[in-house]
């Protein structure tokens, strides 16, 4: 009988591009069924050490920084069942699944996906388990953005604050909070998928009282899970989906949560923002292409909105000071931390192995991205 | 008949030591029945010129920066009705009233408590009206001291996001949301008033399972009001008064919000920062002197707490770059801003401004610190 390369003879062998750290590689010990690569040193796995490394290998897990691109495939051959990525999307960290059969072209992602796919070969991503990470940054930017907290932050850390004069409207931000004196308040959320919902959750006992979000015109009206939210949140009066350009108009907080892609390619624009109130902030934890840098530049620089939070930039990570952004004292950015907590990126790693592991042995994978 | 200095031949004169901008000043329009002077620059209010000012007035308004003591209520004479503080205490900022009569005799505060009963002198400040703003900050610090955000903000503004090297685990912290995998959370307050009460109200949609609070020994227990917020909020499964030890052992994130003053004084110390949990944060919102900042920078850079989240500073304004704190990577220090918002300054102003008018025509004020 020939072997296989499942049989126990010949152990399947699985590359793994990156150290998960000590509460996730433990989980490979005593493991005698697979044979095990990890990539020895604390950075991007090395390319030329990636695809000698896959050659007849059965299952890669890999980040957003490592491409399993055709090359990859052709060096694995016949052998690789399962292709694991640690993260949610195929891209980068941010991609609800839901268009993904649009996308299945683009050469930007870092997974071939027609590679993939004709090679019959299993997908594993991480979807849900950043919800709640992102959420929590996406609320952390709001206050952020309002309250001014770049620009007195540095006021202490440029020793300045000794010198600061204080005056009863200094470095005064519009408040999240109602207030008996401003007892209203709309969010909107330009995408309400699980991250925008959780991120609702968090803000209603701010006193949110009304929320607008847009959806994909494609989508049917979600009636049902609405009413269920407004009688879970009595304080929460309105939650309606309306067009980009009544969200603009009417909310305090703008929260891009939507997905990337072509097709909301700068959806904040100048257009939008000139929409936007005066006191207004706009927060971006999705994708950097959904806002127009330039025209948020403007809009802050000419005082068309209050302030910004962003979790993500176009063109990312190659953001340099001469980013029109990155000096605009009302412009808070984080460098793409939405899903970086040890508890979740703990998950991920783990589900990311599960994958694997899963894929290699033939068993459901249990997260597995359906083409 | 002789005329008074309230008859309308005479009208009273208030000074107000700022102006209180555009949104407060216009209440002052119309009133022919007081004489209004106001300091005209935009600045902290000149001492002669004050002093000068204040000679005859029947009321004044100040802020912490300005000092009513023996000298003011000597130059303004038998006339002044009122002084009235936009502050929620008389010393700074935050302080409760309740421990009011054990440090009138200090000679720190803004407000000479002993000149100003013996003159039967009413004093009006401006409680409640900044719990939310102040709430809404303390949030916000818990979020960024778990999360890196002094680091990951400083990563882009210094223009190395081009070279930072994605890693798993690079800038991950602590995460405040349970998550599947994580599902317990433990919040503790140094102090449990309203300011506790409305963050913890915030912080319950992100997962917090259990609340520790210390309260006042001579305090009773407030049975009642707990059983009441745990009936509100299923998902808070233990809401208890225990001792500043449980406490520091037992939380994730310790919110210092309890008075100021001698008795609290460095309540937060190396014994206490010393209990805490390796991944805890520490956020302080109330008054500097409540936490030792030697301490602090020490458990900072020895690992043994996660972060700090800091809005005070004992010796503030006067923390310059070798403050031990200023460069510590995981401290975030904002220059006491925690009332700065638009909507809760104007508030305080407007109430400011109602107690100054109220004082001086011999009405009830509408919050008024009754020594």
């Amino acid at each position: 009988m020939q072997s296989s390369h499942l049989s126990t003879t010949t152990k399947p062998r699985v590359v793994i591009c990156r150290n998960l750290g000590p509460d996730v590689m433990p989980l490979l010990e005593g493991r005698s069924d697979v044979e095990v690569v990890v990539w020895p040193e604390d950075s991007s796995c090395d390319r030329k050490w990636l695809l000698e490394q896959v050659r007849g290998a059965a299952g890669v897990l890999l980040m957003f920084p490592e491409k399993a691109d055709k090359a990859l495939f052709e060096a694995a051959g016949p052998s690789l069942r399962v292709v694991s990525t640690m993260s949610v999307g195929y891209g980068a960290q941010f991609r609800p699944p839901i268009k993904l059969s649009q996308r299945s072209t683009r050469s930007t992602e870092h997974i071939d996906l027609t590679e993939l796919t004709n090679r019959g070969v299993k997908l594993g991503y991480t979807p849900d388990v950043l919800t709640d990470a992102v959420a929590d940054i996406t609320v952390m930017l709001a206050l952020m953005a309002s309250r001014n907290a770049g620009s007195t932050i540095n006021l202490v850390q440029s020793g300045e604050w000794p010198k600061f004069r204080w005056a009863p409207f200094a470095f005064c931000g519009p408040q999240i909070s109602t207030l008996p004196s401003s007892p209203d308040r709309t969010v909107g959320f330009l995408g309400f998928g699980r991250i925008s919902q959780a991120t609702l959750k968090r803000l209603i006992p701010f006193g949110i009282t009304s929320c607008l979000y847009t959806a994909n015109p494609h989508s049917p009206p979600a009636t049902d899970r609405d009413t269920a939210i407004l009688s879970h949140h009595p304080t929460l009066k309105t939650l309606r989906r309306v067009t980009a350009d009544e969200l603009a108009r009417s909310s305090d907080i703008v929260f891009v949560l939507a997905p990337g892609g072509e097709s909301t390619k700068h959806l904040v624009d100048e257009a939008f923002l000139r929409k936007m109130k005066k006191h207004s902030v706009l927060v971006n934890a999705s994708r950097g292409t959904l806002v127009d840098s330039d025209a948020l530049a403007k809009a802050l620089s000419e005082g068309w909105i209050w302030g910004a939070g962003l979790d993500v930039v176009e063109g990312e990570p190659n953001i340099t000071l001469d980013h029109p952004l990155v000096k605009e004292p009302r412009c808070v950015i984080l460098p793409h931390i939405g899903s970086a907590s040890i508890e979740t990126r703990i998950d991920m790693a783990t589900l990311a192995l599960n994958n694997l592991l899963a894929g290699v042995f033939g068993e459901e994978l249990p997260a597995e991205l359906k083409i």
